[in-house]
């Protein structure tokens, strides 16, 4: 028998690196090559309400891969952001919608798409391998789908995303924008989490021409109550850049309803991310009007910057 | 207007990057995003005869491309075997079968597969795309198949390239497996090339660890008659390796119908190929038993061997 193959997301896993491991597990497994479903981190509060609607188990936690493992990268595509030992393991296939950046020794299966999620592209894959999509599965994927584009507000979202959601709540039998509310707000609640947990929710770490940078995001629909902890969060954030010897920390607060984003940047480097925006820091804060993806709006603004 | 799109394979372009390039680009202007196919050198004979037989026209060389223009890269996705200036393009698509190493700075639409061919992945975006596929793009894409697999014989080769080369030459109208063998014995014609010609047909630059290296590889129905050149050929790969200030050249003379290699293999790091097959070169050659392709018998261990 064939190995089986690891399939996960990356490291602080958010609802669409959980979703898509999960389904892709799934697809794969029902065409034959046997599959299991791994995250590389704690779930959040808004994939523990999307597993616990549809009655989807938690994928057990991956520490590390072995030499020679077969693995299958959804939502991902970078070592940086990936699981322990994957420079050696055996990448069978990569499912993303992020931006390329990867060395591989053997030709692979890739499907990339500039997408607002990697469901949206699963989906696509499913209807390719003619497998039935189950509500349970749907559910998940489209409660992906809802996180990554924010309920379809999202500069990353396209009509292919708002589009496969449409198909994914018609299976799982519910109305997308009130599940997807409800989704959000699932999400967005901070209450009881420490400012060391808030910052490591969705953080993801670069790098280029040797400078280190962290982008951490965390979206809210009370943007205010977060910064009320605001000394917290920079004694937080300042641990994080000793810990990791960083140059730069970005973390962005995000209010989906208003679309806009609010900052804390720390770090030597804080110089980048004031040339990428043409922008002077306050009280190490800054307010970014219209921003709310940070792999659109905020990630290729920073790396212009560093060139 | 949107601008047109450039579309590509690698330099030393050979019948699979030209082929892919022309089909492309016919497929993206057909979905309505008008397209063109450029060559990044000169087309080798076999891939002359394909055009030939079809009546399509050679597409025009390509020098550089200029900061933001869009481009599609096929049967190619390597920055090193790309055309001068791809660092600052605008990369929209990438359809390939080889190894991924690259990075971009923007999510982009990446479809690779570890088949044999890039007009095999490229035959089922035809499909997904509803676009019928007419006999001359059928004949071209079928000659790019006949040619990455050596008529099927390339352990490269898999049952999707078979299955769709057949449904190309039923497109096509003609029998796969004539029309093949005359494809290849016309591309294995070397009468009248130079030294420096023959292992310029089809020669790609690789690097790691800071080691830099030259596979080339040439076909041929009599590898005898090509080492009669022998000393020639070392004048001439003697001196890609000034030129290029490469560690190790390695020259492959490839005999398609008994499945081996006889290799020359020249530079200061010549120790990197006797340590990647165990063997001791004996006057420079070797005879690699068994081994037709470059890409999965020697690039894999050869950066093994690095390590």
């Amino acid at each position: 028998m064939e190995n089986k193959n690891f399939v996960f997301g990356h490291k602080k896993p958010d609802t669409d690196s959980i979703a898509s491991a999960i389904s892709m597990a799934n697809l794969q497994t029902n065409i034959g090559s046997y599959s299991e479903s791994y995250r590389l981190g704690n779930i959040n509060r808004e994939t523990e309400y999307a597993l616990k609607t549809f009655g989807v188990k938690q994928p057990e936690l991956l520490e590390h891969v072995n030499e020679n493992d077969n693995v299958i990268m959804v939502d991902s595509n970078e070592f940086t952001q990936s699981v322990e030992g994957i420079e050696n393991a055996n990448i069978k296939m990569i499912v993303d919608h992020h931006r390329l950046n990867l060395q591989t020794t053997n030709p692979v299966f890739c499907m990339a798409e500039p997408v607002g999620c990697t469901s949206t592209i699963l989906y696509k894959l499913y209807k390719q391998n003619d497998i039935t999509i189950t509500p349970e599965m749907a559910g998940i994927m489209l409660s992906a789908i809802v996180s990554d584009t924010l309920l379809f507000k999202s500069p990353t979202c396209t009509d292919q995303d708002t589009f496969i959601a449409g198909k994914l709540s018609d299976i799982a039998g519910l109305d997308m924008y009130d599940y997807g509310y409800r989704l959000l707000k699932a999400g967005t609640n901070l209450d009881g989490y420490t400012a060391k947990e808030i910052i490591n929710t969705d953080s993801k770490p670069f790098e280029k021409e040797g400078i280190k940078f962290v982008i951490s995001q965390v979206n809210s629909a009370d943007v205010d109550s977060v910064f009320e902890k605001q000394n917290e969060l920079e004694t937080a954030i300042e641990n994080e850049i000793l810990l990791n010897n960083l140059d730069c920390y970005v973390f962005m607060v995000t209010d989906i309803l208003k679309a806009s984003s609010k900052v804390i940047v720390l770090g030597n480097r804080r110089d980048v991310f004031e040339k990428a925006y043409n922008t002077k820091l306050c009280n190490n804060t800054a307010i970014l009007e219209g921003v709310v993806s940070r792999k659109k709006q905020v990630l290729p603004k920073v790396l212009d910057a560093i060139n």
